[in-house]
C-alpha cells in the first residue's frame, strides 16, 4: 500500500471514535481529508448529528459539503474530541505538528478538546523527535534578530518559503521558521525555552496532549493508547 | 505642572543619553512624542547622525520629519539604546507596558537593545505592579476559551474595546485582554504562566529589562538606576 492508502485506512478506523451528538475538532492536511470523507459517509448513512470546528477553511468547506455543521471555535463549547494528523510521534506520545503551517490553530483546538486522537501512517512513529524540522510561527517584526538568536543557540533555523520562493505567510500573517534539529533530546526543556521567547507565537511541539494514536500499517491499523485520561 | 509638562521635562532629560552615531529604539505614546521632539532639536542644532527604529508608524513619521533616519528593525544591528514610556514601574524596576496596545512590538525592540531607558511621570512609580491592568495580546481564534481559562484562574480578564465599542485590533490584528489584577504579588511567576499559554502572543510584563528610569517630578527630574549592566 502507498502512504495515502495507509492514511485512508487509519482515517477509517479513527472515524469510529466519533459518536452521535459530538462536537468535533478537525485538523488540517491529507490524513484529515480522508477522515472527513469517512465521517461524511457515516453522517449520511447513520443520520448522525455532528458539529465540527476546523483549523482551515479547506477542511471546513469539505465538511460542510458532507452535511457536518461547522461552527467557529469561539461559538463552541469544550470540544468532545479532536482528530488531526501529526508529523512525528515519539515513544512517549509526544509529537511535532506544523508541516502544514497550521500548528498555532491546531494547538488551540487541541487544547480546547476533552480528548485528542492523531492519525498517522507508520512512518511518523519515531524513537526521538526532531528528524522532522520543528516549526515555529514567528512575528515578522524583528524576526532577523530572533533568527540570529536561534542560530547562536545552534537550533538550526530556516525560514519556510512558499511556492514562489517568498517567505511563507501563515493564516495569521506570520512567518514560519523550521528548526532542523535532527534529534530533540528533551522536548519539554526545548518547549519551555521556546515558550519564553518573545516573537515566537507558537512552536510545533505538542506535549502531553494526545490520547490515542491511530497508525496505518501495511498489515492493518494499530491503535496506540497514550495512557492519558 | 500638569502631567504633560512632567513628561516633557523627563523627555528633555532622557534625550541627553543619546550620542552621535547611535542606533536608537523609539517606543510609542505621549512621552515618546516629547522625546522625539527633543531629539529632533538636538539633531538639528548639534548635527547628530542618529538612526532610529520605531514601534509605530506615528513615531516613525514624526522622527523622519525631524531628520532622524528611520529603518526597519530587521535592517538594524543590535540597538544601542531604546527609550520608551511605561505604564507602571515598581521598586524592583519591573514594569507594565501596553496601555497603547503596542507592547508586543515594544518588547521585541527592547529585547534587541543593549540598554533600555523608560521615561515616566512620578505617578507611574508604584510599590507593587497591578493597579494598571496588565495587557495581553491574544490570537482571536478560540479566544473565548482563553478568556474563560483566565477568568477561572481569577485573573479578571476584560477585552479592550476601540472607540466604536468593537474589540480593539493590534498592529498584528490580534485582540487585547486586560487583566484587572489590582496587585501582582509575583510578577515572574505570572509572566512564566502567561508565557506558556497558547493563544497569548505576548503579555505586558517587562521584567529585568530596564536600565534607567527617568522620572518627571514636580521638583525636577530624577534618574533612577536599576543596577543592571
Amino acid at each position: 500500500m502507498d502512504q495515502n492508502q495507509l492514511k485512508q485506512q487509519a482515517a477509517e478506523a479513527a472515524v469510529k471514535f466519533i459518536e452521535d451528538g459530538m462536537v468535533i475538532g478537525l485538523g488540517t492536511g491529507s490524513t484529515v481529508f480522508y477522515l472527513v470523507d469517512a465521517l461524511g459517509r457515516r453522517v449520511r448513512d447513520e443520520h448522525l448529528q455532528i458539529t465540527g470546528v476546523a483549523t482551515s477553511s479547506r477542511t471546513a468547506k469539505q465538511a460542510s459539503a458532507l452535511g457536518i455543521k461547522m461552527i467557529d471555535l469561539n461559538d463552541a463549547p469544550e470540544l468532545d474530541l479532536t482528530i488531526d494528523g501529526a508529523d512525528e510521534v515519539d515513544r512517549n506520545f509526544q509529537g511535532i505538528k506544523g508541516g502544514g503551517a497550521a500548528h498555532l490553530l491546531e494547538k488551540i483546538v487541541a487544547l480546547n478538546s476533552k480528548r485528542n486522537i492523531w492519525i498517522v501512517d507508520a512512518s511518523k512513529l519515531v524513537a526521538h523527535l526532531g528528524a522532522f524540522p520543528l516549526p515555529l510561527e514567528v512575528i515578522p517584526f524583528g524576526v532577523e534578530h530572533l533568527y540570529q538568536r536561534l542560530a547562536a543557540r545552534d537550533l538550526k533555523p530556516k525560514f519556510r518559503l512558499d511556492e514562489s520562493g517568498q517567505r511563507l505567510l501563515t493564516h495569521n500573517k506570520n512567518y514560519v521558521i523550521d528548526l532542523q534539529l535532527q534529534q530533540i533530546d528533551d522536548p519539554h526543556a526545548l518547549a519551555d525555552w521556546l515558550d519564553h521567547q518573545t516573537g515566537i507565537v507558537e512552536h510545533g511541539l505538542f506535549l502531553d496532549l494526545v490520547n490515542q494514536v491511530v497508525v496505518g500499517r501495511e498489515d492493518g491499523v494499530e491503535i496506540l493508547d497514550a495512557g492519558r485520561d
